[in-house]
Order: C-alpha cells, then sequence, then structure tokens
C-alpha cells in the first residue's frame, strides 16, 4: 500500500476509534455497563469492517465521513458479536487478542447485557443519524439486521457450535463462515457502496466481491491460526483445532487452505475490477487480507 | 371489559400469536435456532405490550392491523429480554410461566442466539414493514432501541442486578423498574401513538400515561408474587425474595404497596382523560394491570 493510502485510511481507523467510544460515554447508562462496553471496543481491533465501509465510500469520491455512525454501529455490532462468542457456553475462551475476554473482568451478566447494549446501540446510530436520509437509513438497518441476525451472523453462530466435535463438509465450513464473519464483512462494503451512491448493479457486483471477500478473510483466519505467532494474534495458536472445530487447513492441508484463499483473492479483485469507480482502497484493503500477521 | 372490548382484543392477541410465529417460520435460519426462538415466544404470553400498541392505535380510529409489525417486534424485544434475564448467569431461573426457561431445554449457548436473534429480528421487522412510512419507521425504530438499550431495558437489567443483595431506596428501585419494565411498556404505548398519528402534545401526554402505567404494572407484578398462587402465575411465589430483590411490598408493606399502585393507576388514567381521541380500550387495558392475577 501507498504511504497516502495508508496514512488516509489510519486516519479514519483512529476518527472511527475516537467516535466509536465518544457515542458510549454520551450514553446516559450505568457506568459500569458503558465500561464493559468500552473495554471490548478499545480491544485493539483492526478495524477491518469499517475501514472496508470507508474505502467503498471513498470509491464514489464521497467524503468517508458520511459513513461514520453507521461505521461506529458496525463496529459495535463486531464486538457484540465476540463478547458472547467468547463466553463459557459458547467458546470459552479466556483471552482475546492478549487481553482477558469481557466476562472474565466483568463477569458473565455484565457480558452477555454489553453485547445486548451493544446490538442495540448500533441501531439507534443509524437511525439518529443526520447525515443520511429516511431511505439510506431503513435500507441500510434491513440489510444490517438481515445480516447480523438469524439469516446472516447469529445463523451462522448456531451452525458452527452444531459443527462441533462433527466434521463439516467444505460445503458446511463454508455456510458456517459465509454467515458467522461474511455476512457483516459484505454488509461493510454494500453499505459504504449504498452510501456512496451506488445502483442496483454495482450493488450486485460489490455482493460477489463481498463473497469472496468474506470467504478468503475466514481462510487467512485458519491459516494464520495454524502457522501464526501466538504473540501477534494474541490468542493459543491451534486453539480452534483443540476444541474440533473444523478448519480449512484442517480440510485441505495447509498448502491446499492457501490455494483456495489466493482463488477468492482473485474472484474478488475481478469482481472489483469491473466498477467504473475508483477501487483503489478497497483492492488495498483485499491485499491486506491475503497476506495480513494478525 | 364489556364483553365486545374482550373479543376485540382477544381477536387482536389470537392475530398477533399468529403472525409472530410466521415471521420465525419464514426465516432461512438453522431449524434449531428457529426452534429456540418460537419455544418462548409461544410461552402463552398475555402480549400485553403489543395490546396496548393495537389500543393506542384504535383510540385514533384507525387499523390497529398497521401496527403488526411493531407488535410483532416488541413482543420479539420482551421475550429476548426474558431468555436473557433467565440465564444462570442471571436470574438463574429454571421456570417461566410453569414451563422450562429456554436455556433449560436447549442449552445456554443457543438461549443466548435465539435472544441475540430475537433482538436483531425485531428492528428488521419494523425497518421491512410496507405500511408505514420511511419517516414512521425512524421515529419507531429510534426510540424503541433507546427504550430496550444501555439507557432504557437493557440499563434497567444492570441496574437491577447491582442492587441484589443490598437494600435500595424507593428511588432506586423506581430507576429499576422504569428502565427494566417501563420503557418498553411506554414504547408500545408511544408507538401506537405515533402509527394512529399522535402529534406532539398528545405524544407528551402518553408519555405521562406510560410512566405510571409502567410503575403500576411493576408495583402489581411485585404484589402479585406475595400473594398470588403458584399455579397461575407459574413462577414459585416469593422467589423474587428468596434472591434478596427488593420488591415494593418488601419496602412498603404490603398494603402501602397496594396504596402506590392505585395512585399510580389513578394518575395514569388522569394523563389519558386529556386525550381528545377515544381511550375506551386504553382504560380497559389499564384497569387490568391493576387486578390481574397472573
Amino acid at each position: 500500500m501507498s504511504v497516502n493510502q495508508t496514512e488516509y485510511l489510519n486516519d479514519y481507523k483512529r476518527q472511527l476509534d475516537t467516535n466509536v467510544i465518544k457515542a458510549i460515554e454520551e450514553l446516559q447508562a450505568p457506568e459500569s455497563l458503558k465500561e464493559a462496553m468500552k473495554y471490548s471496543l478499545t480491544a485493539g481491533g483492526k478495524r477491518i469492517r469499517p475501514l472496508f465501509l470507508f474505502a467503498a465510500i471513498h470509491a464514489y469520491g464521497k467524503d468517508p465521513q458520511v459513513g461514520m455512525a453507521t461505521a461506529c454501529a458496525l463496529e459495535m455490532i463486531h464486538t457484540y458479536s465476540l463478547i458472547h462468542d467468547d463466553l463459557p457456553s459458547m467458546d470459552d475462551d479466556d483471552l482475546r487478542r492478549g487481553r482477558p475476554t469481557n466476562h472474565k473482568v466483568f463477569g458473565e451478566a455484565l457480558a452477555i447485557l454489553a453485547g445486548d447494549g451493544l446490538l442495540t446501540y448500533s441501531f439507534e446510530l443509524i437511525a439518529n443519524d443526520a447525515r443520511l436520509t429516511d431511505s439510506d437509513k431503513i435500507w441500510l438497518i434491513q440489510l444490517l439486521a438481515k445480516n447480523a441476525g438469524p439469516e446472516g451472523m447469529v445463523g451462522g453462530q448456531v451452525a458452527d457450535i452444531e459443527a462441533e466435535n462433527k466434521e463439516p463438509t467444505i460445503q458446511e465450513l463454508e455456510f458456517i463462515h459465509q454467515h458467522k464473519t461474511g455476512k457483516l464483512l459484505s454488509f461493510s462494503v454494500l453499505a459504504g457502496a449504498k452510501i456512496g451512491g451506488a445502483n442496483e448493479a454495482e450493488l450486485e457486483m460489490f455482493a460477489e466481491f463481498s463473497h469472496h471477500l468474506g470467504l478468503a478473510f475466514q481462510i487467512s483466519d485458519d491459516i494464520l491460526d495454524v502457522i501464526g505467532d501466538e504473540n501477534i494474534i494474541g490468542k493459543p495458536v491451534g486453539s480452534d483445532d483443540g476444541k474440533s472445530k473444523s478448519t480449512y487447513p484442517a480440510l485441505l492441508t495447509l498448502d491446499g487452505a492457501k490455494k483456495q484463499l489466493a482463488y477468492h483473492i482473485d474472484k474478488a479483485k475481478k469482481a472489483l475490477n469491473q466498477t467504473k469507480q475508483n477501487p483503489a482502497l478497497l483492492l488495498e484493503l483485499t491485499d491486506l487480507i491475503a497476506v495480513r500477521d494478525s
């Protein structure tokens, strides 16, 4: 990535960091709840989803600032899903990005409620956004709820739990990942394109792009889990494997998984290159997924 | 209540029962998740919140059908809150309305996800509603998220947990109830009035009405918990008391709580009687709160 592009994205990441915490601090809510919500929002996430949203708005030559509230909502929903996934009855994780998980610090009850609060507040943030039209807000809320709810992320998490201690097929594994991580990533791209002003045909192209992007993201995550350095990714290497969760390297070998990753990155870029807009930042972010080290 | 009014409300209750389940069955989601969501939605709830919503629309002479999607969303959010409140790390309840709680049947992980799914889907239902204007939908989503989220119901549940094993003042108890149950009940009334076409002044009157209604509802709940019949309310009588949760009868004596209930019912009706609309059904429902036996 060019120095300018890196600087540009870092600037938006910093603005997101500031705004998402400001949104929590403005709440008239019990301090303990706000602390629990902020704790996980400041856990050093890479803000991949907000960055894809900003990059898609940028592709249309619009000011990415217009997407700030939606980006904060997106990061809140992502964060709620991590808090709930880490719970003892789910993945039972003690560490996330090298820090104790939310329930380890605040207890299970407050962790569940912090997740519930982040999820609920995210819809309020979009509904309250004075920079978007009512029509765009409804479009965004429809897609966000669909992609984060029973037909999306929540459904994927259920499928993931049900696949434990089984050996899913590659199709079943793709279903899990398309829902558990793909749908929210897809929302990032489509929301940015919609806010940028994309028409139906362009939204379809972005849907194709984000389909492959989501799979690439999950495969690179699985590969990282096999070859990554525990200090970098902040959780025990191979921890998913230890709980008999199927991964791409386990199903396809490490080499096969790398080939699959390259395939989806290539497909994603081909879709992107059909656009008449400026896909530079989106292409750069896509390359980051292919070579990420955490 | 007159026979006609009872029949009218029962008819809407039946329509709600049908529509809320239909909404789940339409989902392209894992069957286990849909079963868990339906289980708690069909647990024999009295549908108090949807009925207040329908009654408020009726006050404006409009067809209550127009509020069906919002009523389903409301019942889903209420149901999600019960599922999460019953979890072992929260109130740890094994029974709800005489049936095993959601996590007792489906396990904790699926119970948490069923709650997450209901919460998320509720916003999609409103956003997708073809019978409301975009402007009304945004208004409804703003208020629902605010009243169900950190500044509303979720905040109230946090305050409730923090008050355990302490002796809260009557003010602290009112804060808990206004947030934990009052805010969602308030949404029912205000959403119905808004859908009916209420102006700002009328919405303020309905806010005053629902403030007292919410407190009356909680006080009657606490009274019922002391004097109720276990078979009727479906949970062990005095179960809240056993966990050192403060209740109105505990703080004010049973007699004092009954007086407080009568006070709030009276205030609620006085607010209602200011309206130029037809408050008959709302008045009848308010009386039901005062004398309910479950």
